[in-house]
């Protein structure tokens, strides 16, 4: 970190010695998975930075921004339209999720039985060392699963700011419906929490930021289809990560120099590992920062990771917004339906994924694909069973991995990993 | 049973042998646990003979009905109106999902961490040992919770029968709007599947059924209420088990049997147990036939459970049906209307839930509740904690817990539930 923001950290409440120990424990891991790989492109240093200041510098400039009257609002799913909270000159945050924290204090509010991200969110902030929730003035749930859907009455009575959009079951005319007014009740929510009116102007510039974020991620997705992948999985991940905590504008640019850097070493033939190594891809639960473990684990057995068909990947970026709107209103009816093209698991049915899926795969020539479902995401554990079914059909050899946050299981998920990639390459 | 019912069953599609197992194992448990009972009162043995014949008698019966061009309507929820399936001639049963069949196979199809409800209902249709799921011409699946939303996809799958209704996330105007057009559409289902058209006749008279039924039921949990308890726990479940199963008419004028007894035994002081025993609660998960697990082992324990805040209780009757309604229209939304005054843990928030649970305490004069959740059900686990609060301020006792089918936690079981017992008498 570039200075000591221990103060900041004590005006925000966070318990410093357990925050201290936090860091040291992300900085060991990030330096023994991230910085020990090989080939890296240079255009890295940049995402190096914002992790190693992510409760540092970040944390100051949300603060600034509180200063200058914007307002921080914390998500923890891609149905929250970041381009309303970005029109009353809000900032968009993820919330800390992805780390084994505070389980017991969480297991006094929710049962033990939650997946690990619901009890990490609880936890983090149960052990005041997540400086996003303290900064954060609105908290947006959303109902897409039945642990989150709950979890959130929890979470309520713990922060008392979490505000809680409807996603439907399914797609119907109805559910389109119910999502508009969604969709218009929280542009409401915001205008009111942010003092400050959504105009077309405004809007326009929030879809014009969002759009050309998400097609930044689009054109990092598209390089690694390329053979051999000019970037680590681990790498893309971490993007991905980030596009959720950092400034959009600023995040837009440093991920499209790194992509001219990644389209000329395309162009050159170089790639992070040799042409001939399994392509793996995976499908499933979204991953958190620091959850790194199922590619550490693939990358380290000597594969690379050339896709995430995930809320924190593909999912989030796969689809621009249709900017040709001529009013506030027409825009929000836009902004719904773009997002109810999300191929979320937790409608029924969801075909589309199994679609999105097959196609993924060919478009990133992948040679497997592994499904990721955190334990106990009924919803993605569930929808696994189809997506099993879907690539047998086009023959695409296909893994089920169900696991958390702890490090128990990481011999065995070695060994499943180096089985499945044996099984590739012997095909 | 009164016959040889192996020509129905194979005609059925049934594996005798597997079925023969289930049969037998069911009549020990049954003989077991229900008929070494004292004190029971005369009018049970209409529902002994019942379950005695229920892949028997009802399963010819429903037969009967289809060669009469009646359709039989599956379901698992509450929320699925039974008003509706009369009104086109239907019958409306359960299906069987309350004992520990076919795992192995059920999870081919969806994950081992699915709560035994679902696995049950899929493992008893791969064994092909439930008669009632070869019987129904249609199956009706809801969203109530997402291992049943993606579960009903697998079912759909197997059996090619499934319709699903869309139970929202709130109770909002919007979500009211959302649950009259299901009801309007499930209306249309209905009648298509049928031949047969919905008129204001027929709805009146489905109504008045339905009404009966629930107000008999009103009438058992309020005769639980005096003390000593009139009837056990145990026999009183089995009664809200059955009438998923019986005929709705028959069931009721047996059912006011049976509280006439009861009302006699009232007069008399007479109880089931002594009046000093615990009085016990349960809320939660539903219990389907044969899952009398708890129950058996808190009466086993000396206590008597005096009611079930529960969809197999409670939830399925607390509210009549306003039977005022000029037009079938109007009928149609007034359904949509008392369906969605159910406190089902699915809707966030739920905090009717809380109110209810208090209130039926207080007038079953419980002296502790029992909070009950099958292993994976996860709104109810999620919204234990939120009970448990809530009786805490009024200091009423309470145990969390948490279990599924098998018999491997009952020494467990067992011994919590004795120590909460002796808990309540120390106090």
């Amino acid at each position: 970190m570039s200075k000591d923001y221990r103060d900041m950290w004590k005006g925000l409440g966070l318990n410093i010695d357990a925050h201290d120990g936090l860091l040291s424990v992300l900085t060991n891991a990030y330096t023994n998975i991230y910085l020990s790989q090989k080939e890296r492109p240079k255009g890295m240093s940049y995402f190096d930075f914002v992790i190693s200041e992510v409760h540092g510098l970040r944390i100051e400039e949300l603060l600034n921004a509180k200063a200058q009257g914007k307002k921080i609002i914390g998500t923890f799913c891609i149905f929250v339209p970041e381009e309303l909270i970005l029109a009353v000159d809000g900032v968009c945050i993820g919330l800390c999720s992805g780390a084994d924290v505070g389980s017991d204090s969480a297991e006094t509010h929710i049962p033990r039985n939650t997946c690990a991200l619901i009890k990490s969110f609880i936890g983090f902030k149960l052990s005041g060392i997540c400086p996003y929730v303290e900064t954060a003035d609105l908290i947006v749930g959303e109902t897409t699963c039945d642990g989150k859907k709950k979890a959130y009455e929890a979470f309520d009575k713990i922060t008392g700011k979490v505000y809680v959009m409807e996603v439907p079951n399914k797609k119907s005319e109805s559910d389109m419906r119910l999502w508009k007014q969604e969709i218009r009740q929280f542009a409401e929510k915001l205008q009111e929490v942010a003092s400050r009116q959504i105009t077309l102007e405004k809007l326009r510039e929030a879809v014009r930021v969002v759009n050309e974020k998400r097609a930044a991620l689009q054109r990092l997705s598209k390089l690694r289809g390329s053979a051999p992948a000019p970037i680590s999985g681990l790498d893309a991940l971490l993007i991905n990560q980030i596009s959720f905590f950092d400034d959009p504008v600023r995040f837009t640019a440093k991920l499209n120099e790194l992509c001219d850097e990644l389209e000329l070493r395309v162009k050159e033939g170089r790639g992070v590992a040799p042409a001939g190594v399994p392509r793996i891809m995976i499908a499933g639960s979204p991953m958190a920062i620091p959850n790194w473990k199922l590619h550490a684990v693939i990358e380290a057995a000597g594969a690379v990771v050339v896709g995430e068909e995930s809320c924190v990947g593909e999912r989030n970026y796969r689809t621009l917004l249709d900017d040709k709107f001529d009013s506030v209103d027409q825009a929000l009816e836009m902004i719904a339906e773009r997002y109810l093209t999300i191929d979320c698991a937790c409608f029924t049915p969801n075909d589309d994924r199994l679609d999105n899926i097959i196609s993924m795969a060919g478009k990133l020539r992948a040679d497997g694909v592994i499904h990721y479902s955190l334990l106990f995401c009924t919803i993605y554990m569930m929808e696994s069973y189809k997506v099993q079914t879907s690539l047998k059909e086009k023959e695409i050899p296909f893994l089920r991995i169900e696991t958390d946050y702890s490090s128990e299981d990481m011999g065995q998920l070695k060994t499943r990993v180096e089985a499945f990639l044996e099984m590739i390459k012997g095909a």
